[in-house]
This record gives C-alpha cells, structure tokens and sequence, in this order.
C-alpha cells in the first residue's frame, strides 16, 4: 500500500516520477510565521544536485524549488506548503534499450510483480530523484529546528577506503567533491572512484551524519523512539542497506562496563557523558550529546558492466545501464541523509512539545 | 509524545511496567476466523522467558498470556485482541538502593529530563519485560502469515566471537542455551559467557533473523518500503543500535558489480536470484527471497562492576546494578526480533491486499 | 478493518465484549505529572453505570476502574494508562433464544456478513458496554484539560417530548434520572417513557452537549477541524444518527444576515460575539464561545414488541429481544457523549501546543 | 496541528490558498492499472465550477486538473497522483478594503487567533475553494468504487423552501441550476435565490448525499465505522454545520418498533429491509441498502449587507463584503459533497479488502 508521507506532525507527502513534468512534496505540520523563501531551500538542493563535478550523475537538472502555498508575506502560515521541482533534463530515450529487461538491483522487477506496471523511464516512482524532495522537506524542518541545531553528514567509507579519523574534520566535507572529512584521504579517493567510473562500474559507502545541539528529551519509549524514527527515515532512503546509532555494530565486541557510557557533573550541574557510544538516545529519548548515525550505502547498480538478467517474458538476457549515473551514490546521499535526519528531529521537537512542553 | 503502538493495519499497542501489576497489549487489524488459543501464543513467550538458563536473567516469570477478548469460540472476531500478563516476581526492593541514581546505558536519566519521573523499579515503562507484549502480537502475526512463512533467529556473534558460516544450522538454535546456529561455537560461548558474568559484567551481540515464503511484492516504494519499516521495528527493540538488511555494511566494500543480484529463469519461468545481497529486498518490496535481517545488541548495562554516575541532585557517586540481568541480551532478543520481523510482515501483507489483492 | 483507537495525539483504544471476562483501553499521549486515581474515573463511570433507575438497563454492573498502569505515585507518567473494567453481570443466556436471529437494527447482520462470525452473546463487540472504555478515557481528558474547561450535556428532546428552552438549567440534570434540564418537563418525560417501557418499547432522543471554558484556537483547517472531529467522536457512538453544532440543521431557514454572528469589542478589547450559531468554532478553530453539540440517538432496537426478521440460514421469523435493555438510550448516551467531547478536545489542546504553543 | 490528508489507505493530501498560484492535491493508495485521464476529474471539477449561473459565484476559473503524477500510459501505477489546478481569475484587490478587518461568520478572526497571520486575500487557506482539490480526488475515488456504485447529490432544502418528496427525480437535479430534484419546487426556488441575491443577502440548505451499489461489509466498529468517517468526512466540507444518516434527527420522535428496519427474505436468499432509517449502515458497517447522508450549509457569510465587526486592533467597525459570491453555497456544495462520501467508500473498500478480502 502507498504510503507516501513521513512524519507524525511534522509531515511530508512526495510524489513525482523521474520523467514526468515535475516532482514535488507538500510539507504539512510547519509552525506558523517561520521566515521562510525558496532560496533557504535552493541551497540545500544545490547541495544534492547532479552534474557537479565529474563524481556524480551529468544529468543536468537545475533543481529549482517554487513555493506553491504555505507562505504569505516571506513568513510560514501554519498551512501546508508545496513545493515544485520541475524535470527539464529528461532522456527518455536513453531506456529504450531497456525497456523490456530487468535492471538487477533495481526496484524493476519488484514494482512490476507487484503493480503489473513497468515505467522503465529511469526508475520511474523508484528513481532517487524523489530525494530532491525529501531535501526541500529537510530545508523546512531545519528553519523549524533553529540554528542552534546543526546537522552534517559525511562520506566516511568509499569502497574498502577508510578515513583515519584522527583526521576527521567537517570543515574538509565541502572542500572536496567527496564529502569526504579527511583531506589526505580525499585525495585517493578521487582517483580511485575515477577509475572505477571508468571501468563503468561504481564503489559502495558508509555516510556518516551527525546532529550537535539537539534539545535533551526528544523520542519517546516504544514506538516513537528517536533512533527507532532516524533507523525507519534513513532506510527509507534509496540504496541504504544499513543503519546504526552510536557505536553501532560495535556495540557486539564490548563489554557492559565498556559500553555504558559513565555520568559526571557538568557544567552548571548538568549531566556529562564520559563517552558517546550511545550516540546520543538513551531509552529512545535524545541526551543532548550529538546525534551520531552512519548508513551503509551500497554501489549504484546502473553501471556498464553487462550483468544477467531476464526481461518481463522471463527470458534471459544480459544487460547494460547507459545513462548518466553515479559511480558512488554515498556523496550524494550524504545530503539526503542529513535532510531526513532533520525531519525526524523537527518532528520530535514538536511531538514533545504537544506532551512535555 | 507517547505512541505505543506500532503498525498500519495489523497493529498493536503495549502498555505496562515491570513493576506494575501486569503488562499487555491489543492487536488490531486481525482477520477474522482464524484459529487463535492461549498456547498458540504461550510457547513463544516460553521460549522469551527468563530463568530458563543461568545465562539469562533469574527472574521467575510465568509469563501466562490471558486472551481478554477478540476470540469466540477458538477463532479470531475481527476485533482487538486483548493480551493480559500478569507481574508476578517483582522484587521492588532490589530497586532501593540505586532509586535516586541514574544508572549509565539506561533510560534512567533521559525519561526523567523529559518526564520529571523517576520510576526506579526495574526501569519502568523502559523495562525490557515490555517485549513480552512484543513475543504475544508477533505469535498473532505469525498466525496471519501462514505456516508458508517461517521466520527464526539465530545469535551469530556473541563478543568477539563469531560463528562459522559453514557450520551454519538452523537446527542448532534450540538445541543450546545461547540460540547459536553453530554447535562448535555454542561451546565456546557457554563459558566465555558464564566467565563474563560472573566477573559481573555481560556481552554484546549480532542476531540474525531470517524469514523464508515471504510473497513477492510486500511493501511500497517511499516511507512504507518493507526494509524501512523491518528498520524501524527492529530499532524499536530494548538495546539495538544497528540493524542491516542483506549485505548490510558490507555493501560499502562491494563493487556495482558484485553487489547487484542478477537474475535467470528459474523453476515454471520465474525469477531465480544469482545471490542475495538485497536481503530479499528490492526497492522496498519483497522479492521472493529470504528475507535477512541483522542486528547489534548492546551488552546489558545493569551490571555489577561498579560505573560512575550522577544522582537526581546532579552528585556524582558510583552504582552497581544488582538483581537479576541477562549477561548477553542478544539470546532473549532472539525471539523479540523475531516476533517484530512477523508483525511487519503480516501488516504488508495486509497492506499489499488493500491495494493490490 | 478494525480501527479500534480514536485521537491524534491523544490516543485511546478500547477492546472487550460485553460477554467476555473484561473490556478496557488504553490511553496514550497524557502529559506527565498530572495527579490521577482511580476514583477520578470512577465518579463518571457511575454516571453511566445502568441500573440506577427503572429508565435504564437493570444490568448490575460495578463497573469498577482498574488502573494497570501509566500511573506512579498518584502521577502520570506519560506512558500509557491500561484501564481494565471486568465485566461481572453477564447473562450469555439472556440470548441463547435468538443466537441465530438477527435482532433488526442491531449490528447482528453486518457484522456476520462481513466477518462470518455471530457473537451473540450481547452484541459482542457492537455492545454499547463499550462505552464505559470511552468513559473512563474522557475522565483523562478532563483531568488534561483542567478545570477551567467544563462539558455537559443534557437530554434536550425524548421523543416528541421537548424542552421549553426558557426553563433550561444545567442543575436540574443532575436532579432527575432522565438528565432533562427542564424540570418541568423532567416528571411528564418520566411517566411517558414509563408507560413507552412497559409497553415494550423505547423512545429516540436529542442529547445537547457544550463545553465552556474552551480556549480560542484549538482545530485547524481541512481534515483535523475541531467540529469534524468532534461530528467523527459523535457519530462514534452507538445509536447516534446525527450531529450538528451550533444552529445546526437550523442554519438551512437562517438568511446570511442573521447566521454569521456579529463581533463587538469585549472585555479587555476582546472579541465579543454577539450570537453563538456557529456553536463555538469558524473555521474549524474554536473562538472561545462554548461549543455546543447537539446529537439524534435512535430508540433502543433492542424491544419486547415482536418484529420481523430472517436468521442465518436466511429463514423469515420474528423477533422479541429480552434481556435488560434501555429504554431511551438518551440517558446513559449523555455521559458518553461528554467524554468523548472532552477527548477531542484534550486531543485538539495537544496538537495546538504543538504547532503554535 | 495543521492535518491536510483525509483518509486511511485511500487517502488525498490537499494544499493551497485561493490567491496563490495554485492548489492541488496528492492523492495516495490508489490500485494499479485503472484507466485514468485528466477528463475524468475534468467532469466532476467543471460541476463545481462557479459561473455557470447567475445563482453561484462570478468568479471565472477554468478549474483545469493537471495530472503531475502517478500515472503512466493512461493507467495508474500505484504512486501517488498528484493534481495541480491554476488560479487564474485571482483579484486580491477585491479585499484591499477588508484586510484588517474580520468578516463575521468567516474563519479570519480564528486564523489570526492561532497563526497570527492574516491572509485576507479571499479567506486564503481557509477559502472554499480548496474544494476544488477533494472534487478532483472524488473522480479517482469513483474509479476505485466502479461503475457499480452511483453517488448523487441534490438540495432537498433552500431556506425555508423544501422539495416534495413525492415528486423527487434524480433526473432533475441537472436540469436546474439549483440541484433541486424536484422540478416544480425549482422554479420558485430560483426567483427566491435572485431576490435574496439581490437583496445583498444569502440562504442556507440540506443537502441529500446517496450511494447506491455499495457492498455489504464496508466500515468497521468502533472508530472507523463507516457513518462516522462519513460524518468527518461531511463536516470537513466548508459551511457545514449538521450531518444526519438515514432518518437522522427525525429518530428521536420514533419508538424503537418504528425506527428499526425489519428485514425479510429477498431474492436469492439475500436480506430485504422493509424500510431503511438506518441510512444503509448498521453498527458502523453497510447493509447494501443505500447510504442515505443529509448535511445543513450555512448561508454565505460573504454579503453586501452590512455587519457589525471588529477589526485586527480590536477596534468596533462595520464590513460589506464585496466580490463574487455564492448566494447559495449548497448549490456548489452538492458536487464536493459527492466527492467526499466516494473518497469514504473507497478508503473502507480498501480498508475491508485488507482484513476481510
């Protein structure tokens, strides 16, 4: 059953293929007499835009987000607000090729056993396009959340390349056209993602997302916890395969007097954590430590590397992915991710304030 | 804002403390005149039960699911079902000692900064007791799937140690305390875990949890996929802080190439996948594949080594946790997971009739 | 598909039959730290406990309010409140006569047809036993909205029989069992559905209900408007077939002149209405007039005087339904009615804060 | 709490203010493979429409649904429809003259109450003409039900002046402009409306709702019962201030012997009711008689005879409120009324495939 929206009172419905007129969202649920213009969204989906170094997908899409309702007067009215992204760069043609075959890795052979509909323009409904509206969306709920608030996110695998994090530094995330915090390591990685590109195949990633000023007491036990909603916005994610708060999957090799992070006296007498393994939730509700979530985002799989497949008759075949791609979707995902992580914690803030505020 | 129930059509709602006189839950959703009895639902919250082993928790809970209504005449009306446990081993005055401290890992500090409520008796509302009601919805869930589907766990990394995928046997799960899939392996852990816990300390995990006879075409592309929802459901669950699907994390190493599943004409002309990296998984919808599911359980953080902490004035002072706690989570949360993996399946399944039946 | 929970954020969901060992819900989404006992719900739920007068059911039943949870120390907690009411005077055989019949304007037939299934005893889950659950919920609210908010509701039509509006008085519901606000009225009212009773009959009725106090801003636009979720609460409840506020079906003969009502300058510059037709709320948001209901509840099916139906076979027969029923469900509707008023607006007063708090 | 999405599994998100450049609506859950072209809403928006008489608005709006989304090939693929509909004959100006003040019987003095905002450009979020957007989500609800279920409106009541229901003709109500079914009654009626009209003034109505050809089984007990999705689902609708089913308020004056509806044996065993003051709907579930919906419009509150109010710095003024009004809005409301009970049934359609199907 289709389902799309996200969000409990902060809320968002996207619709939209990647080869119709446009693709949009309706952003519902936003406090009223925010200030808000389309410029404070543009620059985030500038961010996310394709065709910007030779890293990304060379679809050329200007991405420009209108405002369809919601905002009188430069300030949010309490109403839904629409947004608009029409799709200008669109080459249907490049699938004809493919029309019939299946794409492995690709929603194609599910959304076709399930809907009986085979919309092979570019992924149609399933194309990641969809997640420049999940990045306007992000563009709202950051202007809910304030600027004390700050979320950022990173590249911090691409492939079996690692960053050393002794050289972490988020400064080094825009610098490069990785997103890469590590700038020793962004080196490499270009040339080795270069090379990939040019063998028509593509590297998988770990993001990394981090939210700092986060209120102490968002989430809430069973249900509506604050890392239960960031695991369900960041799998909702095309291409993510995996999810983890904290110290993660490495939570298995300590032991409980490693990992439990120890309390001291902070300043003015408030709670100071020792450690971060818990990345910030304790119970479902957040600390006020940083919020630390990594996904693990797997290698695009419209490359030039024929694969097997088969077509709808079931016959099989072999196909390739021409079009204009992306050798690693984790650069930009990494502003997808931060866009979702956003919504979920404009979402919390204001579920606690309907019950603690 | 509290929102204790989980689901879009089968859904269920848990309430209830450790410490209270019972805790509960209602599952709604349920088609009718399906055959439903207390025992139906009894034999997985048996197998969820403490006491069982000394490697799990002492606590002496019969744990006896009472169906309040929603079953006449042994089948399923259509209506609520309404689950009853009563509390029946609380021991309050374990508690005593710790009432005004904060213990580190626990939901201690972050329920009282956000309710200004400090129920000290065995964690409360947070009390992982809570996933009993989890085990009962999941057993309904499983009764709405069919005896087509199977859906089983198994703790594939206890610590440090992981298990031998060869050795892989399903059958092995019952047949040690530890619900590991390796007999070789089992030993091993028996005493690393008994060893841990009588140094007063406990392990972390990674459980697997696998569903087989999943129809093709469960879930919806864009914040109903079936992976984000299983995400959301598993980290849900008391000390998970990560889950993956398929080749999880391992997709960051992966080249486009290796990780796409390709396909070829299988049995009556349909689909056979090559591998299963997706987990069974594509675009949100099931593809007729098993189903893979991990995730990271953190160890217990009610432990006897003694841990800084701060109390409810804000002083610092040490804690250790007595009474009675799992060593390593990851063995109980085997069926929880399990159960949680069930309800997600049969409210697609649901789901998927709605729209597509 | 069973939806057997109302409210947005704050939630209840009720389960039981009236034959089964209890009924119940559980409320979600209630602030912490809000004082509440049992008696607080109690003192309501004996308002619409029946068998305190020859005008209502002679079924005894305590209906006594157990909390089993959501409550610590005489507060709230913020987590959900089960709240259990066994059900002790069952007469399953009161039924046995007509377990296979369908009793004309009751739920038998629809429910069997949609479900396959006929509970028989007492309506099973369409029992107006459900009500005591709704009960119990409004008392919630109540205690969320505080005293500077008061609901009521009075029985303003039984019949053909109505009030003279001239003599309207809150006090005077309380003062007869007929909750008539007229007291004039009140001892004709009784004698006539005395002698409706022993006629084996039953009379319909139009219950009145207003709450005050209620502050300026509560609904939104399009789909959660206070008067639309408050026509959803009404229309709810068992035997009601119609809603209306304010003026209501009377707006039909009213020219616009006379319908909008006029604004002047009140009490410390505050709006100041100079007529109430819109019964409180424009908009959908509430203006701070009281805001008054008004709803038809159809006479008791449930009758000793024979009539025409089928069973299940399909076989054409009569009917005479025994059993302890009410004659002019009005009465005990009045209480109902109320706490479902005041669970829309706990529930509007929480989505406010939300937003614009 | 701003909530602009109507509906469980078929649902529709609407946005937009009558002086933007545009609303629309999203509409979700909507099967695979129905033949869906932009005529199909094109028919039902151009009978809500204003100009087409002297008795509605003057505004001249083409009202022309753009499909954005979700379909493919002339059929629906299961993703979200999204409809975008032009404001072209906007005047702003028209409300130069009332910008701070609040017009009686309007939702301005609300609006600014809880958002602090005044869009005084013709009511903004809160205009009727969002209307547009639930006419165009009704077309595609009709495509779900199918051709086997009718939906029909007509105005039973203009002010005091009320049809003989002997002479009522479905066939009639599309050759007056009035909606009236009754072809005598229709010409009073519209030398009636061109007198009030010219008189600066406005009337109220009832409007009648009927679907016929709905299945037996659809709705549920208990917060989804299908009168009670209805009854939301009728009070959403702007200036509507009642809702009755079946004999509605009319069963407060009838004994209980009157008022249930006896049933026989009908063709192929099927029931046969004798009468139908249930409305076609018994314990919140359809019988298969027709679901019979009465809603009360309030007269307009935009009229050219002058009223007291006060403006935004509270001070006592008069208003008039020019521009192009409806001196009937039932008129209109009848097609949006329509659109409403078929978004209903087809969301309990949906809703009684998944758990019943």
């Amino acid at each position: 059953m289709s389902y799309n929206n996200f969000g409990k009172l902060f809320r968002f419905t996207t619709w939209g293929e990647s080869h119709g007129p446009a693709i949009g969202c309706v952003v519902d649920g936003v406090p009223p007499k925010i200030p808000l213009e389309e410029q404070d969204i543009q620059k985030y989906l500038d961010r996310r835009r394709p065709g910007q170094s030779k890293h990304t997908s060379q679809r050329q899409e200007p991405d420009r987000a209108q405002i369809m309702s919601g905002v009188f007067e430069g300030l949010t009215t309490g109403h839904p607000i629409s947004i608009l992204i029409k799709n200008e760069d669109q080459r249907s043609k490049d699938y004809d090729e493919i029309k019939d075959k299946y794409r492995p890795g690709h929603a194609d052979i599910t959304y076709d056993a399930k809907y009986g509909i085979r919309d092979y323009r570019g992924g149609g409904r399933a194309s990641a396009r969809e997640t420049a509206a999940r990045v306007a969306a992000g563009a709202i709920a950051r202007k809910i959340l304030g600027k004390g608030v700050t979320i950022r996110a990173a590249m911090v695998q691409m492939g079996h390349h690692k960053i050393d994090r002794q050289r972490f530094n988020w400064a080094e995330v825009a610098r490069n056209p990785l997103a890469c915090p590590d700038a020793v390591a962004a080196e490499g990685w270009a040339a080795a993602l270069d090379k990939v590109r040019r063998d028509g195949n593509s590297l998988g990633a770990i993001v990394e997302i981090e939210a700092t000023g986060v209120p102490v007491g968002l989430g809430a036990p069973h249900y509506a916890k604050l890392d239960q909603d960031i695991a369900s916005a960041m799998m909702s994610i095309h291409a993510v395969k995996g999810v983890e708060i904290g110290a993660g999957f490495g939570v298995a090799e300590l032991l409980g007097s490693e990992n439990a992070d120890e309390i001291r006296r902070g300043k003015k007498g408030a709670p100071k954590f020792l450690s971060n393994n818990a990345g910030g939730i304790l119970g479902g509700i957040s600390t006020g430590q940083p919020v630390v979530v990594r996904i693990a985002v797997k290698p695009a799989s419209s490359i030039l590397t024929p694969r097997q497949t088969i077509d709808r008759e079931g016959q099989e075949t072999d196909i390739i992915t021409k079009g204009r791609h992306d050798p690693c979707i984790g650069i930009r995902a990494a502003p997808v991710a931060e866009a979702m992580l956003a919504c979920v914690l404009a979402d919390h803030l204001l579920l606690d304030k309907a019950q603690c505020g």
